[in-house]
This record gives structure tokens, C-alpha cells and sequence, in this order.
């Protein structure tokens, strides 16, 4: 006896659309997240040198929900040299009833781009001005793509501008782009990408800061999404502090793995500043930007309770069908 | 395109056994743990108070194999009210060479009972004296009718005792082993049930001591195999100070999760103490028990290694079909 349900790739790929309804999705998410009695563990992360890949489990516990997810995000980094994306993986639901297997989402990875790209949007959403027309994106991987697809569900984004270490993967996503009809221009300088946008995403697996401090300007809002480890860094340590507000998806991720760290290591800010997380500003228990001429960051390492709603949203969509 | 395979309960039931075969995995199991290029993280737990629930998250990469299993454990612990038991889950392999999934093993805990068990077998057959007749089991689930099992596989059992709290159900057990031609009694005294046993297997989820230090005696080898939280404690802490021989099967887990925890908060261990683990005495690289005469005990919490061993070994199983 076995009603275990198995979702391809492809199954999801066909019900589960980067949209408006997902950005809501993953908007609740963050929002349940500042409920006392969700339950997030440390990210279990295991990393295997001699083999050049690692493993990252997430998992949250959503009351209300009929289920959790656990989900298996393995990243291989010799994998391109073999025509393979580094990350796959999967998701597993369990019952919250009876703690039995719901469902097994045999992604890939495919839902963690969703749920990363709709927390870009969220973050924008919440935290950049309602006028936000020009976007610069910071790396031109799949998420650097889906990042901009989620600002543009939520802001007029009419004018991009590309920057990425790699110029030429640079230009193809910003040609990309102008076949979409959109104003767009890759840029070889990343100080001169930045000025006047009105949004940033970073979206670089960087170690070393690719986005300075002294670059930012009144009314500009930063979402950086690449780091995820303690050793990956997008921001100048100074951007944190230079900000007029810095809000976590998770404090105690950012902390360790993400923008945060550099800049609690360089004692920028107080180790017991209270740093608002993205679900008190969309719970509206923090107000978030109060003026147009603030720089605000959103820093998002990815959390386990995007995972449990992406993958319960997933399955209920599949449960709907006749 | 997806070329997981996925695995049932009943298929793994009906191709993997606990047998010689499985034990010797295990004890290669253990072995490997003792190399230094073995990664095995710490358990990701995670307590769901309000629906009495928890899901423990276990693996370990192993050089050499081609795969290594995420195994997930839930416990629910009002499933029996519900006429279901309180453990179920799965393990997914992934691949060594890519990090993708190739198996998602459908198992309920089939495989963990089995891992578990098997543990026990290396452990008696590492220390308990070659001519151990007389086990007793304390506690009557279904492991400690693995565990027998399993030590039977490996020691000339011929005599069996069951202790349990519910003497009804040591009573079942006892009946069943003497319809299969066993010596075997049911006791309500658990001190009299220890005394004169070869071997001591303790398989509850005591949270208070069951097994007294002063009932020991000479000779006996003792596996407690019920404790694998931190709230768990099957042993009077005396009991590790009395013994010979403590070996774990992973310090750094039983340290905090098993029967080690209350002896190190009694100070009846030194924190520095060097404790050797199932791995040592398997690869010879501690001897073990000298003499008759030891008292040793065997420590087991269960580790990702044997997950990852099982795992793989099950899909082998299955590989290898015509």
C-alpha cells in the first residue's frame, strides 16, 4: 500500500508558473514565519571537498498547513564540465497529521528557483519605491532571469541594465531582453550599471564584494540574494551600514550566511541591533521604507518555510485537478 | 526525462532481509566512519510540539560508494491512537559523481529497522563473548524483536528473557520465541531478569533508567539501543563508570544523545576521556574486550553511515536484478 504521490519535473514545470499567485505564496510564507510557533531548524549542510560538492537540507514546520516539506538541495560544482546544472534535488512532503509521506517533488531544483525568485519579489514589493522603473541585475544566471521576471510582476520595470563578471553572458541575457521589448544594456563597469537604477538584485555566487557602499544612491533599494554560505559575499560589509534599513529573510541565517556576517565581523553594526525580518514588513509590524530617498537592502539566503509553501502550494495544485 | 527510481515498502521488503549479509554492510559501515574523509553532519532535528511530532534528518558521504542517503524520520506520536505507528519516512540516494537523485526508497523506516538491528548484531558479535547463550530484551516493539534477531545471527542464543513495562506484551513476545523452539520467559522483575544473561539489550524510549549498574555483572555485554534523544536514557549513568568498556557508535552523537549525556553531567566520565567507537573495534584498531570477565557496553544512536550503507546496499540489490 503506497499513496505516495511522485511529481516530475516536468508535471511542475507545467502547473507551477513564476506568477502573481506564487509571489503571495511565498509573501504569506515570510509572513507566518514571525509566528511564534512556526518551527525553522538550522540548515542541515554537509560539504564533501574531495568530491567538490555539498548538500543543503531545509525544513519548516507551518501550522495550519496539512503539510511540511524537507527539501535535498545538492550542488556539484564539477557538474558543468560534464553538461549538468550544479544544483538538483527534491522536495518531500509530510503530513502534519500523521508525519507520513504526502509526496515526493522530484524538481531538481526547479521550485527552489521559484520560491528564491518570488522572495526577490516580495522584498522589491515591500521595500523599493512603488515607481521603481529601472532595475540593474548583478550576474546573468537562471536566477539573475527569474529575479528580474519577479521585479516585474511587482514594479513598472521598463529599462535594465546587466552587469556580470562574465560580459558576454552579459549581452546575451540583455539582448534577451530587448527581443522582450525592453530597454536594456549589458555594462562592462559595474560602478556605472548601478547609478541611477532604482533597483539592484544581486545574484552572484561572489566571495569578494562586487557591490560597493560608496555607489549607492538616496531612494535605491538592494536585494541581494546570491550568498547562501558562510563563505559567498555580494555587498561591501559598508552597505549594511550605509543603508537606511537592512531587513533579513531570516536574522539567524543572515547572520551566518549571509550579507550580515562580513559586516557584523567588521563590527559595522551591533551584534544586538534589531534587524527587522522581511515577514514583520509585510505583516506590518515594521513600517519599512518611510520616505523615497532611503536605501534600503533585503538580504535573502532562502528559508526552509518558502520550501514548505512553495511544495504545499505545488501539491495543492495537483490535488485540484479532476 | 527523469530516471529516479523509486522503491516500496514491499519491494524492499521483499529483496532486503536482516541477515549475515546485511550485517557485514553495516560493520563496513562502521568502519569507513573511522575514515577521516567520511563526512557525517550533525542530525538536523526538528520538534513540532503542538502536533506531538518530530522529523530527524540523517546522512553521511562515504568515499567510495557511488551514492549517499538523506534518510527522514518522522515521529508522530498520537499515529497509534490512529491504529498507525508513530515512525515512517524515506531515504533518497543521490549520486556521488553528480549529486542527483537516483532513488527514492519508499521504506516507512523498513530500512532504519533494519540498519538498527544490524548495529546491534556488529556490536555483539565485536564484544560480547564469543559463547553467549542467555540474552535478555528489555522491552517488546518490534526492535527488540530485531534486535534478537539479530544477535542471534551472530551468538548461539538458546535462552532468551523479555523485561518489559508492559508485561502483557513481554509475555506475547516470550510465547512467540517459544513457538519458535526457544527457551524464553516473560519477568516482571527487571533485576532478575539481567542476572545470569550473556548479553543485555536494552530497546525502549525510557526517559528514566532501566537497567541498574549494581545488577551487572562479570562477563555480560550490554547494547542499549533505545536512546537517541536528548531526553532518552535507558542506562544508570554508574552503569558506563562500572563497565570496562564504553564504546559508542559515534561519540559526538552519544555525547549529547545518548546514554553518555547523563554519565558526562554525573561527572562519572571525564569529558576528556578517549572513548573508542563500534569503528575502532571493527577495524582492530582497538582491541575491544581482553577477557572474559569485562563487563562492555554498546552505545548506539544510530548514524547516517549506516543509512547511506543500506541505502546504497538496497539499490544494489535491485541494480543487480536481471
Amino acid at each position: 500500500m503506497n499513496d505516495v504521490r511522485i511529481l516530475t519535473e516536468t508535471d511542475l514545470r507545467e502547473r507551477v508558473k513564476l506568477d502573481a499567485e506564487v509571489i503571495s505564496v511565498i509573501e504569506a510564507a515570510f509572513e507566518t514565519l514571525t509566528d511564534d510557533r512556526v518551527v525553522m531548524p538550522p540548515i542541515l549542510s554537509m560539504h564533501m571537498p574531495d568530491i567538490n560538492g555539498e548538500l543543503d537540507v531545509k525544513t519548516a514546520y507551518v501550522p495550519g498547513l496539512s503539510g511540511f516539506a524537507v527539501k535535498l538541495s545538492p550542488g556539484f560544482f564539477d557538474n558543468p564540465s560534464k553538461g549538468l546544472p550544479s544544483t538538483s534535488g527534491l522536495m518531500v512532503v509530510l503530513s502534519t497529521e500523521t508525519g507520513r509521506v504526502q509526496a515526493v517533488l522530484l524538481d531538481n531544483g526547479y521550485l527552489t528557483d521559484i520560491r528564491t525568485a518570488a522572495a526577490g519579489g516580495v522584498a522589491a514589493h515591500h521595500l523599493s519605491r512603488v515607481d521603481c522603473r529601472r532595475a540593474t541585475i548583478m550576474g546573468a544566471g537562471l536566477q539573475a532571469r527569474m529575479q528580474l521576471q519577479a521585479l516585474r510582476l511587482v514594479r513598472p520595470i521598463s529599462e535594465v541594465t546587466i552587469w556580470a563578471r562574465d560580459v558576454a553572458k552579459a549581452r546575451i541575457f540583455a539582448s534577451e531582453l530587448q527581443q522582450e521589448g525592453l530597454t536594456a544594456q549589458a555594462s562592462t563597469d559595474p560602478a556605472a550599471a548601478v547609478s541611477g537604477a532604482d533597483i539592484i538584485v544581486t545574484t552572484t555566487p561572489a566571495s569578494q564584494p562586487i557591490l560597493q557602499a560608496d555607489w549607492l544612491q538616496p531612494g535605491q533599494h538592494v536585494t541581494a540574494m546570491g550568498s547562501d554560505q558562510a563563505g559567498k559575499n555580494e555587498l561591501d560589509p559598508h552597505c549594511l551600514s550605509r543603508a537606511d534599513l537592512y531587513v533579513a529573510d531570516r536574522v539567524g541565517q543572515t547572520r551566518v550566511l549571509g550579507e550580515l556576517r562580513a559586516a557584523l565581523s567588521l563590527d559595522l553594526l551591533s551584534p544586538d541591533a534589531e534587524i527587522p525580518e522581511l515577514g514583520h514588513i509585510v505583516s506590518g509590524r515594521h513600517p519599512g521604507r518611510t520616505s523615497p530617498d532611503q536605501i534600503t537592502i533585503a538580504d535573502l539566503t532562502g528559508t526552509g518555510v518558502q520550501d514548505t509553501a512553495i511544495a504545499t502550494y505545488a501539491l495543492d495544485a495537483f490535488s485540484k485537478e479532476p
